[in-house]
């Protein structure tokens, strides 16, 4: 915490000293989301691209001084981060692009990239002195705070909220942790309430994403990882998926602590995209009117969020960096799926591989420039939907173990 | 290829030069499996400890003195190796034991540790000129190589021959890939020799793991990170679950490798472990008669061979290294997915944790002792097999969105 200052309020602008369970901001009847400042002067000071470059352990935790964790605190035991970075020309081609980095944070030990929150969660909860965490969730921030936990060696105990349409991959994953969960019958949005009453009644630690300023601090790992890969030389834009906003919120911060030490020079223009079925802050975004409350009507669950918690978070990550929103309906995103997997040998679930989808839109429309240099990142794996998969994949050739067969159906479907 | 000297025959000792498609011992009528032999003084002349290192490739491709491939092949984008190595107390201890090593290979880039045998095979098919690479597969190899075909960006097909048993997780994935999928009705069996047919008829590079023998090669990095990862201080033991056997195989050849250019010093005793309903090899080790075709009963796909093709270079991996081999049924395999889980925060396939399950045994029946240093690997991610997890994980707790009836419900199960 050596360069923490404070928690500040980004509606308010109050000023809170940075206590591990300090959620929300009291002045603003705890609506008021906080953020984390730091010392940017000092660890200038104390910090630079050579002492990153030696330092050999390749996780989220690199970046100590840049997150707001005391360095004594145990972490979890998994490698949380590090995740790697591909250069695809023929993805590239696909999206109308010259060239296009792609991040794969599907590799994160848990396979999502909300691992990075989680491993943070794991973390402020110890210096809480809190033993058991608690969030309500579509699946991935689930499922990475009971494998984090999990990793603790018994040592905490995860209880989860999940909505009841949460996909059986996810639930199962949880299970396995041996978290404790709780199917909830209704919606989202009725698991966070329930969530939000249980954590307060049994006094748990709260890693529900929109209220827990420090998670956010977890997730720019990614972009700060991003940079690093790619030799602090940033893109031109950078694509997230979006939910609740979290993510690209975090991406955004971790670029803006890179800019304020001098590590990169710019910081590239964010693209959001949301899935067409459930997209409040694309309208929120276009209208810039205050956030309406949408359906949910997405197979990319993971970003499927009526009322996310973090839009302003999000609509400032995407004004500050002059970026862009866009939707997209789940047949692009399943085509998605599809065309990542083809030419980089990367399966992304649907929420993992919106971002492209969205891309290739802009693209398209002439907004994003073919010679533009982009990045853009798969947050999740698509093992964990195999049923969404299974939609955009199709099925294998049924055959008798028979060659002369096989010969026959091959040569009429004029293949080989 | 600078430090391959040749292929031997493991069975008549015949060498042949090492040409990309060689396959088996044409003396040995095409039954005799081949085995890379190095020029382990000249890679000692010219490799150290201390240029590995230095090495900043963390993939498979940092031991290329040790790989049997040419430097200037293209390889697969995908970063396949260098998995996570952690150590467990609490998993220890439900072992029955002091100490355990947990190498997390299910975080390969497709999700085994099959990769690292695709990846070569991917290799060493364009140095033999073709661009159709197929195999048979119960799923890994089969996904691991569709992925890293994918990967080349179109300069590549897969042609994947399945049993129709294989969990939808793996086709699905096969399908994203792109690869050209046939659904064999059939057994693991019958879908080998289809493929072997259509791979002659067609003439396409044969990643089939027992005929193969540069798959091994691939393979036997697994041992060759783990042992750069415990700084070259090799456990007592260490541990696998066997199918085919080229996996244990594969960790033999890494660990006499690095013997022989006296990277270690001594050879861990290797533990095969097979499921009751599929156990040939562990028949063949304790009987000392040649191997007997079983039939293929167990949830553990990924290891379910009835006719292991490489059980002659798992059982000289065994007995050179003074090991040992050990079956499980499959109610301990998937108390082990639990237990693996809940202790360390890693979710393994069926396979993927029968070596542990196997383990539990041996410490139990004292072949294993407590204080005997000992690592294992979990050869497989368990997001690709979400059935059997779910069977072994059981369900969430569903509840409707209401704080007092949750806090009924918990209170007759007496939790929180
Ligand atoms: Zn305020
Ligand atoms: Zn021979």
């Amino acid at each position: 915490m050596k360069y923490v200052k404070k928690l500040v309020c980004i509606d308010c602008g109050e000023e809170y000293d940075a206590e591990p369970d300090k959620y929300l901001c009291s002045k603003c009847d705890n609506e008021g989301i906080l953020e984390v400042e730091y010392d940017y002067n000092k660890i200038k000071e104390d910090w630079s691209i050579e002492d990153l470059k030696a330092n050999e352990d390749l996780s989220i935790w690199r970046y100590l001084p840049l997150l707001p964790v005391k360095e004594e605190t145990p972490r979890p035991s998994l490698r949380v981060g590090w995740t790697p970075v591909y250069d695809s020309d023929v993805l590239a081609q696909e999206l109308g692009l010259e060239e296009i980095y792609l991040k794969d944070d599907g590799l994160n030990p848990t396979g999502s990239l909300k691992d990075r929150a989680s491993a943070m969660a794991v973390v402020k909860a110890q210096e809480a002195g809190a033993t058991t965490v608690a969030c309500s969730s579509t699946g991935n921030a689930a499922s990475s705070l009971a494998g984090n936990v999990a990793s603790m060696g018994g040592k905490m105990d995860a209880v989860i909220f999940v909505p009841e349409r949460a996909p059986m991959g996810k639930v199962t994953q949880l299970l396995i942790y041996g978290a404790e969960v709780v199917s909830v019958q209704g919606s989202y949005e009725e698991a966070y309430y329930l969530s939000d009453g249980a954590i307060k009644k049994w006094d748990w630690y709260n890693r529900n994403a929109g209220i827990n300023p420090y998670l956010v601090e977890g997730k720019k790992t990614v972009s700060l990882e991003l940079a690093e890969q790619l030799n602090f030389e940033m893109p031109d834009w950078l694509v997230f998926s979006v939910g609740d906003g979290c993510t690209i919120a975090g991406a955004w911060k971790g670029l803006y602590d890179l800019k304020q030490i001098g590590f990169i020079d710019k910081i590239p223009k964010l693209i959001g995209v949301q899935a067409e079925g459930c997209a409040p802050i694309t309208k929120s975004f276009r209208t810039e009117k205050p956030l309406e409350t949408t359906s949910e009507d997405t197979l990319a669950d993971s970003i499927a969020v009526g009322k996310p918690r973090n839009y302003k978070k999000a609509l400032n990550a995407i004004r500050e960096s002059d970026g862009t929103m866009v939707n997209v309906s789940d047949e692009e995103i399943l085509d998605m799926m599809v065309t990542v997997g083809q030419t980089t040998g990367v399966f992304g679930e649907p929420a993992g591989v919106t971002g492209f989808a969205g891309l290739k839109k802009l693209v398209d429309q002439g907004v994003v420039a073919k010679e533009d240099k982009v990045a853009a990142v798969i947050t999740g794996n698509g093992l964990k939907d195999i049923t969404n998969g299974k939609k955009a994949a199709g099925e294998p050739l049924e055959v008798p173990p028979n060659l002369e067969l096989l010969e026959k159906t091959y040569k009429r479907g004029d293949r080989f």
